[in-house]
């Protein structure tokens, strides 16, 4: 049994990781942070964790205590927590986007920072990375977006089909964190679908740098926050540079996540849903017949939270202890 | 390994028996059967379970092969289904209405049904018939509203502290059934509320029977739709015959389902939130001050189609068989 | 042409002031007070107000130029606002609980204030108060709660035929007011349904007081938060003190609130929608059969945001200055 | 005063008409057909619409007596309707799409019919043809989705500055019709966003062929369904042929757009919400930078019902008679 430490335990991220691990046979959450909660039991903030013992501590980096700590506090706050962990031999997997990028100016000039503290990190897409993955002690957790948006786009760019992908992405609100703002106000978000950040968001650059490594494509990308709790639905639309049959388009996905636990390649037409994959670390891509002027489009579903974030997260802890991979992932979407 | 049949297996109730079956140790569904989509795999209703190999089967009652069936089939179905399996020595555990009352004639009354074939069977409340449904073969699952309603009412009702109950309920829309209506349709149910069978639903006349048996107490019962997939908000209110404090009552909740593996008592003035309970089999009950006049509220949150069906429906089974009664239904609510 | 100021403009219910008035024949929003965001454009709140040439001013009581004056300002702070206004000889709707109340001392208790400023004011509920109205100097416009829980239970009561009601309210989310919390995020919201405050909210003693006026009567009020934008549904929980017909009792609210233009006495069991009032000024009320013990159940919906504050704060304008009652209040519901 | 008749009242686009001509001082609904709810008072399926005297009467073409009529029939059905209405010198509003197209084998082809009786007839998108309006008897209103991708779409295209339209567009429910539907039930809605005929879907060609008249244009369009009654949200991606500053397109828009009653240029960069235009005639235009690899985002918001289809259709028909063209179309939107 590994000791896990989860620091900013008092978010949604946190919560999530805390959820999912509750029925993990070979790691257990011994210290879970956060600075303003300290001493609050977690059910206080994370109300569906009634059965959990845990109280919110407030833990600096040096004094943490555990054998894998997932970092799941924000860009910014990241740099300066990580490497003391990293310091003292403690594994870590990073849910900001401080340790994402190799290119650490085009970091620096998206998230509008200077990273005091670069570090080398695996980039924690394992249907990529795999290998890398289990010999990391630093992971840099992909985005939400980019995680729909590549795993979607990948085939096509990695065969060199394509040379341009547009991602109209639409996400659910938990996706803006647990804080109140004007943006995730029920009258502002219900019966609403608001694009924001309309060219210029910062996934962008994340899912360029990682899609550039397969094949040469330019990145368009555009999210919209929809009325949704949970779930990104990635949109691509791509001009494949020859035509393809769907059932082409079929067989090169199927081939390229053979074996892939939590990649679930749809029957051609069938839709990726949100609903099919809430609540589970599954990622559901959906294959549609070109449009008569050559336009080819791939769905991708993820549940933003988990596969987006803290289920992978635990998918990377379970490759890098050569764990099961699917233990305590198991749990499949909450249809309706 | 024990062997399960589900009857039924195409509407929620038989999808959430599949997916929260996906884990257990030690049974297995062997059989789903729906005569409409025979030969079909399941994921093409349930677009969740994209990793079953199970597909539809049309199976009469006779020639069922399995140690336990889940009849998930409508009142006046069941009827039918239930007594040719319990004679072949199957065990069943049924999820409609046909099994539910000691008193036929109620049953007939409010279903409008003559009941063609009674058989003697436990109510499938745990809470309550832990032992019975021990030595049980056949399992009257009990319904949604009077799962919630009952769990919040009856310590009040055992301890002679009230002689009347009023039950405002909020139901999500899966308690409908997968079949769409005009009822269920998005554009009715969006933005509104909506009390139904205000006076009359068939719902009031378990609960009735049900307390009765524990005090002489008279139920009121409305049920509302709401904008809500799952979940039942169960709002009672009660008059306590003298005046009690609000620990007092948290003392007495306390110790009524002590030990209990799915109810949670929470602290004097939390919410049952549906969100805290979403997916999950468990029951939150909220206990709340008095006010001026004297009334006393309680409130209960389950996830309709797990507490208040499907999971119910496998807590009991783990309990015929002397299973760990949490298995498989370790699923924490995911909430947000 | 009257001259209309509006105090505290950028909220929920300044928005609808606006938005309602753009059509008035013979009423012109001429200021628009904001002290935050005086100077700008009220677009850049109101996004649905780009026709408009208003811009939000800083503008003192004792300094405002109108004929009429809804002050849209919080409690507490409209008692020192209202009566300057008043003093200069302008006619003042205030929409805060600041005036409501006949017994100050009832007011100081629930609102944990003292009163600097009681004046007396004559309660905005049209249907009861239409002649006092007409002669008002200042109305204190009735809480959204208190709308829909008095009009659907006042011909009961002033018929004394219940000694006792029960009211259930769910209310939209908008009633919470245009600034963020926790309690009005999205992803808190969406899916649940949460009771608050419930043995002692505000309105209960509002309630209370105007309905003791009508006859002997005990008032039990819990309101819910619901996954809605607009709109509040009363399910009034009453005890008849003789049985009764549901045709008697429609014939009693028809006769009740015959001639009203802004009530709709649905047809027996018609089910009172939120979609039937959205945006508009109309109170639908529903009435259902007794049931088996004897309780009756009177539904009511309102848009909490229009009859609930804004609308009839307009309809009582157009009373106090002899207007067409339905002036600029001619929306019908936006349903679905 | 003239007398209006509308074909297919019973709809929600049927609703719709009656709801905005309630207020209209210059056109009266003398006749409202439905075969099925013949004799029936409306509010029976439009429950908002509860102080209309109407009644669906069973009306034949050849026995309609109207000044004008509104055909809120379907595809296919509109075109045996149609004929001999205007055949007896009735004037002609068709909300379906079988007099839409110039070239009747495009719509032979999506609409998978023969057209049995073509006619001629004018587009009524006022921004583009009030002229031909002017003197039409019959008018072909445009589809929900070609509204908003149109008027998004169309300043760029006449301007030649594109020759190429990427359309992904999200729909409120309400576009599927009143019928239930498993695509509309609200289990299979809420909480998921559905991408639905990817690349095949009939708005397409309609796109297509109305654009290309004003330029050298490829349109490719993607619909989906989100969790929102009422509104499509188009978002347009291009690619300008040479780079635009987001001022200059800001300025064509203005400019293009002058003077139209219902078409609001936001603010470059302002979001045209869905809640701003809710339940009005309205379509709001938003303006977005061009990303760093050249692609300009330009986004549009309607009701569909309204601007979408009956506001737009009365519009027209404000037009034809030369009233006030926002005569009865006042309404502003509906937000929160």
């Amino acid at each position: 049994m590994i000791e896990i430490g989860i620091v900013g335990a008092s978010g949604y991220t946190g919560g999530e990781l805390i959820r999912l691990l509750a029925n993990h046979s070979q790691a257990e959450v011994t210290v879970a942070t956060s600075r303003k909660l300290a001493g609050q039991p977690i059910h206080k903030v994370h109300p569906h964790l009634q059965n959990s013992d845990l109280k919110f501590e407030s833990v600096k980096p040096e004094d943490m205590e555990a054998d894998l700590v997932f970092t799941a506090t924000p860009h910014g706050a990241s740099m300066n927590i990580v490497p003391p962990l990293v310091g003292k031999g403690i594994k870590v997997i990073d849910l900001s986007g401080d340790y994402r990028f190799d290119d650490i100016n085009v970091y620096e000039k998206w998230y509008g920072l200077k990273h005091e503290h670069p570090l080398g990190a695996v980039y924690g897409l394992p249907e990529i990375y795999r290998e890398e993955i289990k010999k990391a002690d630093l992971v840099a957790n992909p985005g939400c977006f980019p995680t729909g948006a590549i795993l979607a786009s990948l085939p096509l760019v990695a065969e060199n089909l394509v040379d341009r992908v547009i991602v109209d992405a639409k996400t659910g609100v938990s996706g803006a964190g647990v804080k109140p703002s004007e943006t995730t106000m029920y009258t502002n978000v219900a019966d609403n679908v608001i694009p924001y950040l309309v060219t210029n968001h910062r996934h962008a650059p994340e899912i360029q740098e990682k899609l550039s490594k397969f094949g040469d494509v330019t990145v368009h990308f555009t999210p919209h926050l929809v009325p949704v709790i949970r779930g990104i639905l990635s949109t691509v639309h791509a001009f494949p540079l020859e035509d393809v049959t769907s059932s082409y388009v079929k067989e090169l996905y199927d081939n390229y996540y053979k074996g892939e636990p939590f990649v679930n390649v749809l029957d051609v037409g069938e839709i990726p849903r949100l609903s099919s994959v809430r609540g589970s670390n599954y990622c559901h891509i959906g294959i549609f017949e070109q449009d008569e002027n050559g336009r080819l489009v791939i769905g991708s579903s993820i549940d933003n939270m988990v596969k987006g974030a803290s289920g992978q997260a635990i998918h990377n802890m379970n490759i890098m202890y050569a764990f099961k991979e699917t233990e305590s992932l198991e749990y499949l979407g909450l249809h309706p």
